[in-house]
């Protein structure tokens, strides 16, 4: 017999959410007061800040302080009930969710699965090199990168020594140049004070893009100023570069047409994602680039008429975005919002609203003072932009007790030039991490 | 070929620390303007507060405030190396360190390798139970005890789900008291709110000691009070009673001859701990009660030369200690001091100085301002011992910034009643937690 998932049976229509990313939690609180049942179901008991996520990895912040338990964010809602689960498929024939704990009918399914890591089909990229998507991604890379440091001590091979301390960044987006400026950093005040035995002059990060600039999301001006901090920083910039091949020692480039090498233990895999689209949702409804799943102007998946996409895994293409719109937070929140107001107008049976962005800007952080921010028309770089960058990710924290610890950290480390969460956690045995890249599990090198 | 581990050869004689806790970290600082090398090894790369494992457990903390890296405490110490490496064996023949990553010869040994969770031989215990000893094994019972809310969520049958909501902890020690003490807090102020659905009043903290009263060490008086506080805050106190086995289902108790039993998901083993002795120290020198190793007043390690050993793992028999001092921080920190001129004593070639434990008092917590302090002939619990209790902890621990996030914490969750990091990180699968006790690794029944 097929086991179900103990939810109470509820007198009014249930709205199931799958993901508890931004777009899941604002849709929770949108359908706050509405009559329906809701349905939050996550593999994770914590929502995850992610944009933060590489200061966790380069040992500037706890894990903690960046995530927040979902249950503790919605004391106190009527008829909302979350559950720890991992969804394993759709089957909207039946209206369920099969999850690992059981399956679950809906009225209405709402997917707000996000998107993971995209590595091109590159199985030795997968296998060899760490991604930054999750918390535990993150706390292993951090792990990884310290023990890196310690291995380089107990080598007399000096190619191998170097190895070790030669970081490779692919992907010149935010989360790759934010990573390169705190690599840097690291390197410049940190490490050669841990590490006085080892020539840490001789580490390196190099940041490699396939495109002609670093933050493609942002003005030309803004990457002209973020390719300088870079620069200044010591980053080795490679752009019009290409990564094709890594087996956990020599990564394999491409550069106008000319191959290349990069002797490295580290190479940190930044260059794409894709949808997490769910299985059982059917493959004409997938996006062919981006694994994303096609839905109309109202975030209805095409074709269905109560099953729903948001975020990241949505691609809703409209005029100004024919490929569908950036895969970022600010996207997921306001699909959320219109998507509540538009559940709603179903219930009572109104007109729905179609959705339209508004872009509130973009910003990335290199390193200390070192900024850029565009809000509409308004351009800045630098210290006042890096006051700003920081001032809106402590405000876009969840919970008062996060955004002051966050506080807390950079004040210090801004004083102190330092990074204090460098402890090695060691997660897995050597045979325990093979098995889990071999069955196929990211991030897990150390 | 034997590998060795990669350290400078020393023109001065070489001390090597086996153990980065209170007394290995003090030692080093005593030889800091000392004649020597120092070479401290250590399986981690940070050091543990331990007395605060019990809040990293219970959602309170989070594991970087109270740990510190290792590296970083030793900035700027010359000739001082630190290694991250597993001690495998000491061969006193050969004045030789055998790790995990090559050996090292020595001058002088120093062992302060510590203290591990005693089972008293029952492997059932040592499978299925919980014990605090390090940050991995605090962590995994943080999620542990979330992820059984999650699963008591999810089964009907209600024996099993009182089960997942049954706390056993064996042991009314210090760590036993105020754990039981912290998982009452959790009862009363935040599960209820997280778990609307679920009837916490059935979760029961049950506290099992052998003795006819809890907190030995203190004086009786402290002891009322600490069970005062306890039953206030609903602990079940089961005095004169022994765990004697556990399945993972059912702990059988025996008390005064008569046979119980309580059916619980969650067992806590804080009953006992033993010396980490490591192999190759001859067995004639360990004591049978305790595995501790036998030193003499200078904390020679009785029948060598140039072996000594300090803190937990030591035991120099005394007259006020018949068998051995405290396994307390205070005295693995003076038995490093001492140590520490002692050393400098016999590079000198002038007499060495016996040690004498100086008592600097005890103190634990149960809840919110509930402490019992005792400091020589002074006694205080309630309020005012809290906040004695509360400021030392934050003075102990290393780092400002520690001590500002650990404040912090404490002031947030002071005036909210809250414990917010509660993150169920999942670290291991089935299959291998299976394997991971099969192994003998305690701590890894989530």
């Amino acid at each position: 017999m097929e086991k179900h998932l103990d939810v109470p049976e509820p007198q009014v229509p249930r709205v199931v959410i799958v993901g508890g990313g931004f777009g899941g939690l604002e849709l929770v609180k949108q359908l706050k007061k509405v009559d329906v049942q809701t349905v939050l179901l996550d593999r994770n008991n914590y929502h995850t800040f992610q944009p933060l996520l590489y200061q966790v990895a380069t040992a500037g912040l706890e894990p903690d302080s960046i995530s927040f338990p979902i249950r503790k964010l919605f004391h106190g809602f009527k008829n909302f009930f979350f559950r720890l689960a991992v969804v394993k498929e759709i089957d909207t024939s039946k209206n369920e969710v099969i999850t690992d704990i059981g399956s679950l009918k809906y009225d209405y399914l709402v997917v707000a699965s996000g998107s993971r890591t995209n590595f091109f089909g590159n199985e030795n990229i997968r296998y060899h090199s760490m991604p930054l998507k999750t918390v535990v991604q993150s706390l292993q890379f951090r792990s990884f990168l310290l023990q890196n440091f310690e291995k380089a001590l107990q080598t007399n091979d000096l190619k191998l020594r170097e190895a070790y301390m030669t970081f490779v960044i692919v992907g010149g987006g935010p989360t790759g140049v934010e990573l390169a400026g705190a690599l840097s950093e690291l390197k410049r005040y940190v490490l050669p004070v841990d590490y006085p035995e080892l020539d840490v002059r001789r580490m390196t990060v190099h940041l490699v893009d396939a495109g002609d600039r670093v933050l493609q999301a942002l003005s030309k001006k803004s990457s002209v100023d973020a390719e300088k901090y870079l620069i200044k920083l010591g980053v080795q910039l490679h752009k019009h570069t290409l990564v094709k091949d890594y087996d956990g020692k020599v990564a394999l480039t491409v550069k106008n047409g000319a191959d290349g090498e990069i002797f490295t233990k580290n190479l940190i895999w930044s260059a794409g994602v894709e949808g997490n689209s769910p299985k059982g949702i059917d493959i004409d409804k997938i996006t062919e680039r981006g694994n994303r799943i096609k839905v109309d102007d109202y975030n209805k998946v095409i074709g269905t008429e109560n099953v729903f996409a948001i975020g990241d895994v949505a691609s809703m293409e409209q005029e100004e975005y024919p490929h569908g719109h950036p895969m970022v937070a600010p996207v997921a929140i306001q699909q959320a919002t219109n998507l509540g107001k538009n559940i709603k107008s179903i219930l009572k049976d109104k007109d729905l609203k179609t959705f339209k962005y508004i872009n509130k800007g973009s910003m990335a952080t290199v390193g200390k003072n070192k900024a850029v921010v565009e809000v509409g028309n308004f351009k800045s770089s630098g210290a006042f932009a890096w006051f700003i960058w920081m001032f809106v990710h402590i405000m876009s924290l969840i919970g008062m007790q996060n955004k002051s610890i966050v506080f807390v950290n950079w004040f210090w480390n801004y004083l102190n030039y330092d990074r204090s969460n460098r402890l090695i956690i060691n997660r897995f045995s050597k045979t325990e991490r093979k098995q889990k890249r071999d069955e196929g599990k990211a991030g897990i090198v150390i």
